[in-house]
């Protein structure tokens, strides 16, 4: 470590610093499970150097030009118009100059993270080191250590989860398993492209999925078998989970002739907009369904209105820092699915949420009964130290720590993955550590829990 | 104590815990108001002494079969399925395995305090000594000193309330108060039964309760007598308070031959679902009225879905642990009956939420204003450590102290009565000895608010 | 100092605290921006002796009342009843022997604080020294150093606004401007007594504002006019900021001729309630369209539920603490002004909130996001220790530091603006002394963190 402080996140107590840090201590080497994520299985099966620092950090995450965006910045500067061809460098030094930006944010974290224990820069960024920084990165990026596999396997990770389409060829997970590379780089089953009407391009895509399955997609029966077998291609290819990433958490439970029906009304372009959540509504059931035969561990992340500028989307498309969260129910949205299958053991559906005011409301009390639910770790925005904090505050007493499923790092910044996996580690071993120095646990039992939370308790909900 | 630790709950900080211990030291041996609960009057009309360990903390304990059967194991492996006979040492030793379970939450603290207080167990709960404490736990429950008078004057306990339906004939507080045994255990009003349209045999319990008044029932002032009747039955064994357990915290107040009319719908059962909320809603606003009359505290439990999971309803019936939270509007929903009694200062109309943020958004604004408005402690899912912090955080800078009402064990486990009132004692000596160490707050204010919150405001709110 | 802590509101922990105290003693003596406010300017334009103790600190002061009221108390032994004559220092007796009922609130250390630091008083207010604060505080409010110019140049006060209808003549700005006293004490524009339909008499607010510009305020392009004329007129003395206290946040963007044609009818007192609200959302987004045009900062409180209380509203009128927050959605509300202006950089749009759920769900991703948000500070019920300790932990890691714009003291009470600006400076010292405790920030970064949340961010926010 260089600039970095090795007590960096650990309560400033002195004895549940000192608790935290044994804990610490005991699984900071164990492995990375990374279960939910955005990296490339592309990077890894060319493994082709990564390009310059502004194309590795700042242009496709959507946390760093959201804030520069905030502040008046505009898209071109940032690098980001299309048209524009700003020079990276000249980007990267707007980035330098704007970092005190980030000061209390995550982001600010992991990247310095990275700079420090990957880059090794012994100083924080600012202006009048962009240069340095530049050049810095740009030399290592070019070595073979920074090579993606060199930096997988130097990462000590175990599993790698991408998130893809079910109209992807996975060409590029099928070529890793062929190579000698025994990387476990696993693909998950991201079907909204599919199972939303209001996706661009339904029409199209189910077609297109008809096309790839050797199935009759037009009809429902049709359109239910063309999921199935995808479900089956990715799980040849490692899958263990399904994502689905829905307005709502709304859930439906229609019988064959009403879905079948419903269907055809979405697929001829007649459905109204309440129809069309009801078909959403009515897939998350389907796919718990499927879910139940085919063992795939279900993720459901409702809750954001996606899009919500539409000068930023008509300019950079989805996902590009415009997607706000929304006041989120869930007891009521998802009891169609839970009446059917929430007593389910062998079931695992894991729920997120972007509204914490449900943490201790709904989602504790409903995963601390149903057999079939647990809690994903606190996701998007709450992916950050006081986030945790209250994740772990607000659902603990009432669901326990085994109705969770350890930690996420749902990043498509792949040099982020170490950074973030140590922030969470941190911050658990901060919060058992504080339970334990208030004699709230023993210490033994919160040894025993800083395992589970790093490494067991994930690969038991995702069957890793 | 044995391995329980003496300063469990307090913070860790020297300074603060130091202030904290002082506070509760002045306050631990305070004897105990129990002004809400659910322990039963047979219990300590008939003196027999308790069952063995397992239908004594497991069996009735829905914090603990909600747990369990959330990770999977089936309610007849529980013991809870009615038809099976599992051996109740063979259900110990089950839930002793799965101990670790309950790490972090306030089920395994009040269970750990039973454990080494009562029965002076050594060591934590474990499939190791599952037999050990069986045994241990059997041998002391058939012994004099274990018998529920005995434990009763043993916890220090000044009154003990239970919670009864309007159709109960309290035969069990009448012959404790016959008997020489001079031990405060009084009834509290709970007319759910009688007053909303959708409980179970509604028309039926209305029949009943006429015929138990000597009022004609079928007619709305009919109707009121027998509810007005009940009251003072219940007021002449003790009873000081009402208690309502409404889906949400809807008031009405309607004319009183608007009111007559919905009634004649509801008996008819011609009642749709808004009318039948309607009518809960004006039954809150008839019972401020005669609690105006008769004085007894009234209070609100609004917010939770009853029985969201119809397998565990059929199988176990109501309060199974499968009542989940609900989003609650208070400042539309109580305006109403606001409007007409919330400016008298001598009723006491004490609200609860299973939605916490409505603490510091409605609640402590609405009890910082109205004289008839108190805050109920942190009810069910928040009676726990972060769940008690987060009450005194929200509530204490708009609603101050003094709208609060002290503590609420709100329990059916007679032996975790002591361990749940040490710990909010220990809870708010914490948060009173952090104010006092931030200087935000002089510690004889916080040695008068100890005593406050432990004994005089329950006293008060509850007029006991 | 007296009575009060040199050390209050630091956390507990030893080395937290010492970081807080050296960031506060660089921020400590950094001149008051007051940037949102409700004093009074005629105070400073007249330069009068404040009259008893009773008639500045109880009877303006809501936070005060409410709570006397809230447990019992009268509005006429508080001294409110109009027609009543109750004698000022038997109403302080009374205060005084309540005073206990403020422990742990804001209220009781921002009076504390000016009882110490501006009056001299060596103990705790309470029943037993009431009249000696009494004699005391009325012999200072006698002096010259007492009069309003005078605690203005000593309170250090750069920058005071207050709060005006666009019907108010400002004669009193005026007066201060032409006087030879030169402070700045800006007006700000807060029109939702003619923009609000449902505002007590709009339509002759209207009027009046037609004969004040010399508009046809009776059609929509006039009653524009008009609006912008007295904007102008405000600029003219300083105005840098517009508020608005909406019910919701509720923004509309209609084209000219369906604007025009709802103006109609809200004229005729036609508009149903829907169209009321509709109205008042389209008259945000024109607020909007005139601040980029005319540079006025746009302020938005939604949220409170005004007059909750029928019977206090009959008796005090408004804003007599009887507003309650209620559940307030931004995502959808806010997104026909932000799809039309919220890419602006050039316009500043400050949101506030009474539902703190809305910080890390809504607010801070929002403000995160577009250029034109900014969050304003914790507002009213959260004005207040723990309310500023949420406010960051909620919005940092989201929206930064850069997107909040400092502290607003939002007051009546001029004699209380030193101890809240002084409560805002050392919460934001303690929250930056925890980061760097915990390494998460370095002390560098604190420190100019430290100076820019006490004034750097509040000037450029409100362009003083």
């Amino acid at each position: 470590m260089n600039f970095l402080h090795e007590d960096r996140l650990f309560p400033a107590d002195i004895d549940t610093r000192a608790i935290a840090k044994r804990l610490y201590a005991s699984i900071q080497h164990l492995p990375i499970l990374s279960p939910h994520g955005h990296t490339d299985a592309r990077w890894f099966a060319e493994d082709l150097a990564f390009p310059n620092p502004t194309e590795l950090f700042i242009l496709p995450d959507h946390y760093v030009h959201r804030m520069l965006y905030s502040q008046g910045i505009s898209l071109e500067d940032i690098g980001l118009d299309k048209d524009a061809t700003r020079d990276p460098q000249e980007v990267w030094r707007l980035f330098a100059a704007h970092y005190y930006l980030f000061r209390g944010t995550p982001t600010q974290m992991w990247l310095d993270h990275a700079f420090d224990e990957l880059f090794g820069m012994t100083e924080r960024l600012s202006a009048k080191n962009a240069d340095l920084y530049y050049e810095a990165i740009s030399t290592k990026l070019a070595s073979a250590e920074f090579r993606p596999r060199a930096l997988f396997d130097r990462f000590h990770i175990e599993v790698l989860t991408t998130t893809n389409s079910p109209l992807e060829a996975l060409e590029h997970h099928a070529a890793i398993r062929a190579s000698t590379w025994k990387a476990r780089i696993l693909p998950t089953f991201r079907p909204d492209s599919v199972v939303d009407p209001e996706f661009a391009g339904f029409r199209e895509n189910i077609a297109r999925l008809g096309e790839m399955t050797g199935e009759d997609t037009s009809h429902w029966q049709g359109y239910l078998r063309s999921l199935e077998q995808t479900r089956q291609r990715f799980k040849d290819l490692g899958c263990t989970a399904t994502d689905h990433g829905h307005p709502t958490a709304g859930t439906a439970d229609l019988n064959s002739s009403a879905a079948e029906s419903l269907y055809g009304k979405v697929v001829a372009k007649e459905a109204t907009a309440m129809e069309q959540e009801l078909f959403r509504a009515q897939m998350l059931t389907e796919m718990a369904r499927m879910s139940l035969n085919d063992g795939l561990t279900m993720q459901i992340h409702p809750g954001s209105f996606r899009n919500h500028n539409p000068f930023v989307y008509r300019r950079l498309g989805r996902d590009a820092g415009a997607d706000i969260p929304t006041a989120t129910d869930y007891v009521h949205a998802l009891q169609p699915l839970l009446n059917r299958y929430g007593n389910e053991p062998s079931l695992t559906i894991i729920l997120f949420t972007l509204d914490e005011s449900a943490y201790s409301r709904e989602l504790a009390p409903m995963a601390g009964h149903y057999p079939a639910l647990r809690l994903g770790p606190p996701w998007w925005f709450f992916d950050s130290p006081e986030g945790m904090s209250r994740f772990r505050e607000c659902t603990t007493e009432t669901a326990g720590f085994y109705n969770t499923v350890g930690f996420n790092d749902d990043t498509r910044a792949f040099l982020s993955i170490p950074g973030r996996h140590d922030m969470a580690r941190r911050m658990d071993c901060g919060f058992l550590g504080r339970l334990v120095a208030e004699h709230r646990l023993d210490e033994d039992e919160a040894q025993e829990l800083a395992v589970d939370l790093t490494y067991n308790l994930a690969r038991k909900a995702y069957k890793l």
